[in-house]
This record gives C-alpha cells, sequence and structure tokens, in this order.
C-alpha cells in the first residue's frame, strides 16, 4: 500500500468511527427530554463565556495563518472571535434553549373509519453533517440547533478556522458533559484533510442528511458525490416586482429596503423588475434614492428611457446575486413577462410583488416558484427570526423536505402514531 | 464512435428530450385547478374503459413472452391485465379524482411582531421519476397520484409490461388531450435498455425527485447512483411485541391479524416478540390459531420452552421479511429488550405494541423509529386508505421529507407565504 492509500485509509478509519459514534450517541439525544437538551444548551453558553480568552487564543493562531497566507480582509472578518462575538455566540444558545420543545408532538390526531386514531408524532432525523467554510461560530450555532431538535452532529468547518473550531468544540463537550448527555452527540472532524469530506458525504450508515453551507461550487461538488440526502443551501437572486397596481410610495420604499437593508444576505434584492405602465412613476425618485445611497443602477434600454444616466444592464446581470450596492433593473410588459423573468434568472429563493391588486397579488404567490413569495413586503424579511422559527441553520433553496428558512423544524421529521383498541383489519 | 456509445449517446438524448418536455409541463399542470385535473382522471379512467380489448391484446404479447422466458407465476399473475383489473384501474382513477384538491392550500398564516402575515402553501414538487417492476397497473395509478399533486411524471416500468405499459400511457395521454392538459406531463419511458435508468436518475435539470418500487436490489442502486433525490420505500420487517401488560385476548387477535390478514404485503407482521412474564399464557393459544391456518412458527430457545413443538428460529429469521405464512418468534426479558431486538433487526416501517399499560405504550411510541409506531393495532393496517390519505404510491422507508404511506401530500412540498402592507425591516 503506498503512502496515499495508507492515508485515505485512515482518514476513512476516522470518519467511521466518528459517525458510529455519533449513530450510537443520536438515539440518547433523540431520546432526552427538552430540560436535559436546555441544560446541556445553557452549559455550553457557559462554557464559552468561561473559555473566552482560550476562544481568542485559539483564533488568533487562525488569523496569524489566514494573514500569512493571504486570506482577503473579508474572509479574516468572518474568521476572527472578539469577545462580543463569543458574547454573541452564547447568548444564541441561550435563545435555542427558550425555543419550545417539539420533539414528541403529536398532531393531526384524527379517527379513523376503522376505529384507529392516526397522527403525526415529531421526532428527530438522527445525524445530521454540516460542511461549512469560514465562520467559527456555525460550529457552536448548527451544533445547538440540531441539538435542540434531537439530533446528533458531524461537523467539519474550513480548514482556516480549525484551531478556533476545536476550541469551540470543546467547550460544546464540556456542556453535554454537564447535562449528562454524550459528548458523542457532537462530533467535531479534527482532520483538515479533504477526503474526511468525501467520508462525510458517503457514509449511508451513519448520516442521515448533509446540509452544506458555503460557495455555489462547494454545494455543487457535493451534491454530486454525495450517497446521503442533501439538503441544498444555494444562493439568493431575489427579486422585487413593481406591479402597474403597485401604490407609488410603498414600491419605492419596500424596492429601497430590500436592496438596502444589508447587501451582503441572501435574501437581498438584486433585480427589479417594473410594470412598464408605471415605471416612468416611480423609477425617478427611487434612482435618485439609491444613488445617494451610493447603489449603482444597472438598467435596460426600456428601463434607461426613464433613467438615461443609469448603467447598461447586459445579459449577466440578470444571472448575477450581486451580495454589493448593486441593482439591476429591468422594465417589463406586465405581471406574466415579470413572473417568466424570475422563472428564467431566478434561484427559487424570494421574491415580492408590489400591488394593490388581488388577482396579481394571487398568480404571483401561486405561479412564482421560490422558497418564499411575498406580496407588499421587503425580500430581506427571509430569515428564521421573522418567519417566527428562531435560529436558522439557513434558507433551503431545495423542493424536498424543507424550503425556505430551516429552523428547529426543518432539522425534524414526522412518523405516524397509530393508536386502536385491539382493532384488526378485514375481520 | 462505437456502436455502443452511439446506442448510448441515443438513450441520453431520448431521455433529457423526455425530461425537457415533463419539466416544461410539469409548470402547466402546476398551475391548473382542481377541476381540469380531476377531468383529466376521469378521462383516462374512461380512455382505460374504452380501451379494454386493445388493452387486453397488448398484454397478451407481454404474457407470451413473460411465459416464453419462464417468468414465475407470481410474476405472470402481477403482469396479467383482466378485464376485472382494467375496471378497477380506471376505478382506481375516478377515486383519485375524488380527492380533495390540496395544491394552493394556505396554512399557519400567523401574524409575526414585524406586521407581516406569514405561513405556508402546499405546492408541486414538479417531475418525478418512478421506477417499477411488472404490474403495469402502476403506471396509471403513479401517474394519476402525481397529476392530482400537480406534478409531470417520468414512468419507466419493467421490460416484462412494456406493451401492456405503451397502451396505458395511450390512455392517459388521451385523458390529459380530452381534459386540454399537455400530454407531455405524463411520459412513459419506451425503451427497455437499462441505461434509460441511469440517465433518468441523473437528470439534475429534469427530475426533482425519484421514486423507486421494487426489490431491496434495485432501491439501493437506485440510491447509490442517483443524482437526484430518491424517497425509498424498502421492506416492512414489521413486530408486534406483547407486553406483560397485554390484554391476552386482544393480544392473540391482533398478533393473528397482524400475521393472516394478507402475508404479501409489507406492513404483514414477521417477527413476534413477546415479554416471558406473559409468554406462557399468550403463546399456546396464538400458536394453535396459527398453525390451523397453516403458518409455520420458528420459535427461539425460550419460546419452545412454551411451544416445545415450534420450529427452531435461527439469527436470519429475525432478519427476515417472509411474506409467506411463516413467523418468528422470539420471548424478550421486557420492553427495552423488544426496543433494542426493532431498533436491530427492524426496517423502520411498522411496529405495534400490545399493552394496557399506558407509560409502556408511550414508550414505546417515542423511541421506536418506525415509520408507523402503533399501540393495540394489527401491522396490516400500514396503508395509505387506512390512514385516510386516500391513494399511495408506497410506503416510504426514508427519513426525510415523507415517512410511512406517500399519498397525495407526500407528493408535494409547502413554501413560504408572506404578506405586509409595504412593510419593511429595520426603519
Amino acid at each position: 500500500m503506498n503512502k496515499n492509500a495508507n492515508i485515505e485509509s485512515s482518514v476513512k478509519k476516522y470518519m467511521h468511527d466518528l459517525g458510529r459514534r455519533a449513530r450510537a450517541a443520536s438515539q440518547v439525544i433523540a431520546n432526552a427530554d427538552g430540560q436535559t437538551k436546555n441544560r446541556a444548551l445553557n452549559a455550553i453558553a457557559a462554557a464559552l463565556l468561561d473559555s473566552q480568552s482560550t476562544l481568542v487564543a485559539e483564533n488568533k493562531k487562525d488569523m496569524d495563518a489566514g494573514q500569512a497566507s493571504n486570506l482577503s480582509e473579508p474572509l479574516l472578518d468572518r474568521l476572527e472571535l472578539t469577545p462580543a462575538r463569543i458574547e454573541s455566540m452564547a447568548n444564541g444558545l441561550q435563545q435555542i434553549a427558550l425555543l419550545p420543545e417539539s420533539i414528541g408532538e403529536l398532531s393531526d390526531m384524527k379517527f379513523q373509519p376503522s376505529g384507529l386514531q392516526i397522527g403525526k408524532m415529531r421526532v428527530p432525523i438522527g445525524v445530521i453533517g454540516i460542511i461549512y467554510e469560514s465562520r467559527p461560530n456555525v460550529t457552536a450555532d448548527a451544533a445547538a440547533l440540531c441539538l435542540k431538535a434531537g439530533n446528533a452532529t458531524v461537523l467539519r468547518g474550513g480548514s482556516e478556522a480549525i484551531n478556533s473550531n476545536i476550541a469551540i468544540a470543546t467547550c460544546i463537550h464540556q456542556g453535554l458533559d454537564a447535562a449528562q448527555l454524550p459528548a458523542d452527540a457532537v462530533q467535531f472532524v479534527e482532520t483538515t484533510d479533504r477526503a474526511a469530506v468525501l467520508e462525510l458525504i458517503q457514509m449511508q450508515d451513519y448520516i442521515d442528511v448533509v446540509i452544506p453551507r458555503g460557495g455555489k461550487g462547494l454545494v455543487q461538488r457535493i451534491s454530486d458525490d454525495a450517497r446521503v440526502p442533501v439538503i441544498k443551501h444555494l444562493e439568493g437572486l431575489c427579486h422585487v416586482y413593481i406591479d402597474e397596481f403597485a401604490e407609488i410610495d410603498m414600491a419605492i420604499e419596500v424596492a429601497f429596503n430590500s436592496k438596502t437593508y444589508r447587501y451582503g444576505i441572501c435574501g437581498a434584492l438584486e433585480t427589479l423588475l417594473v410594470s412598464k405602465e408605471i415605471a416612468s412613476k416611480v423609477l425617478p425618485a427611487l434612482y435618485q434614492k439609491l444613488t445617494d445611497k451610493g447603489v449603482e443602477v444597472r438598467a435596460c434600454a426600456e428601463t434607461k428611457k426613464v433613467l438615461p444616466t443609469a448603467a447598461d444592464a447586459t445579459e449577466d446581470d440578470w444571472g448575477t446575486e450581486y451580495l454589493a450596492p448593486v441593482l439591476s433593473v429591468r422594465t417589463v410588459d406586465n405581471l406574466q413577462a415579470a413572473m417568466d423573468h424570475i422563472a428564467r434568472y431566478g434561484s427559487g429563493h424570494t421574491d415580492s410583488i408590489i400591488t394593490e391588486n388581488l388577482n396579481h397579488a394571487r398568480q404571483f404567490m401561486r405561479q412564482v416558484d421560490s422558497s418564499s413569495v411575498m406580496v407588499n413586503a421587503a425580500t430581506c424579511f427571509a430569515d428564521g427570526f421573522e418567519y417566527g422559527l428562531g435560529a436558522e441553520i439557513g434558507i433551503s433553496t431545495d423542493r424536498l423536505h424543507v424550503r425556505g428558512p430551516v429552523g428547529v423544524e426543518g432539522l425534524t421529521t414526522q412518523k405516524y402514531v397509530v393508536i386502536g383498541e385491539g382493532t384488526t383489519r378485514g375481520t
């Protein structure tokens, strides 16, 4: 056996061992009561606060290595753990502890003609694999949300955050210990070997679902190679369509807010569509507000008739998620043309119509095939807290199991519960 | 290019063309109203009844070929289309038309602190691939259920039923035509080339989910090779556990019914577990009933103390889905031992406890990790009709998206609907 094969075989053994331990621990976590899980969450928060100096010191190793290898400023910023960020991470865990307990919840328990009472019970999924990039707080957030939902986790963070992540994982294990839950329920992959990812996404016996958090390339590679189900979180190429029946001031406010609330979030507006019937009434004032704020507007030829000083939009613009102070604007013939544009260029994330017309609102809601369809609301609201789900692990652009913000509920599943009184069939 | 490469490339082209057409038609079907879809379902039923003689003639070709190639009697029986079976197929479609319309249904529309009203809308999945074996009625049933749920389908049946399936597909297209829905919404794969399956399960752009119906080998191969999500329907290795707090007569009736209602269904009882506290009280009478009915009982050593004339169970028996008049019986120490046995040998399909003890019932329901957990009910009830779902496409033993009987609801998904009044964030 050559050296590479040795390494590969040792990574495989290491990963299968993590998986086996996570699977065994998942049975304990699945049956733990809410109080015990909440005690663990609060204990993890306390451990993070107690370990502030260690966390900062370990994070400094990652920051130094990142600087040495010329990580970009935004990546270094995402990597940094400050005392304030550690506090906010601990705070997030305490908030997850405050969420209602949903495991074991019975619903729809209806009597059937046979006399059986049949409904559903909410239960954990089992073992969840999370693959993510530089931000170390994901280690705590993801483990906590999965734990609340009764799942074990196998976490694989970015290699640039390895020391920070290991230090956070230590706090998680302390917290689980303190609540007398198995530390094995949260496995952190300590090797930065890329072969570990391939093992993780192919261990059908040990992993029930993988959630990749990262760029489109990462998510696509993982979907292609996975042998376990994947819940994809792809980009947010979000649209606002200003209908000819829009209230002008509302349209300006909602479009402006959708773009400028925060440029870097996946719910940020990227392409504004405007009915040609209302373009000349709504666009000049909106353009003024946007340019005052420093947003570059790229317009189609039709739009440029109303906004002659705007930049030219190209075909590429309709397919680009800027995550930056740039907005493409297209004037369309009508609602159908707007929906056609969204179907062609959108990413199925979040799209909003501004209209006072009930029929247009209903058509848009029904026909636009996105994880969130909105009426007279800013796309930047697409977020688990705003939807009343509490913390989220991301926003699914997938179609099966869960679409939109993925909170505790999205990390669970339901089984059937059937209660009889000695009920038999066909007798 | 050699000949094989030519065939492969032509199958790929053929399948991609089917996929593209299904995808385009899916957008029409997704937005069709309930009345139109029901008109199509009834028209398909009428076309099947009108084409009875053609269907029987085409089926005869398959039967002849099957006999020539020595298909087994049970397979030939499953393959056969009689006038009565055609009527029952048509009847099934009419019943699907009578199911309530669920597409577009809004639920949980709650107001959030922002003032937004947020809930969910039930929507189709998109395009569903179905891969199945000999029974030709699946062609009509699966297409109909998917159509009711607003989905397009790509159907790939067994090669032994190819002529029957093509004749049924023709009736489906007539029915869609009659309701002015696109015939492209139901694609039947007319080639029996196995390469077509591989294309089907890898066309990420055209297929949203694949449902394989068939043996464990087929399902496992498809899961391994698929690049699209798969909803697995694996075997039903179902258990009844007779708890020490069971009512004796009820235990006998439910266990007997679970085994003997129909041997060949996936909800049939395969392994009976009995608490050692009650074994001697319940087993002799049950054994008598079972042997009178012609069921072979295979017992563990402990059970044989009570049933000395029973056959010996081996380790293999605990892992075998007989689908036949055979039952393995194991005496266990207590509830926990029963649940451990189910966790180790079960297939996560359907498991039932017979008990009068509330705490034992609740522990079993919570901890047994199966798509259906039952209390004082026969496992043979595991079926979409009995659960009030109407027709089903199968019983999912998967964990994500849908577990247990998969009816119309399991073939849909939900998106978020967000309604505001010009609502903006952080302003």
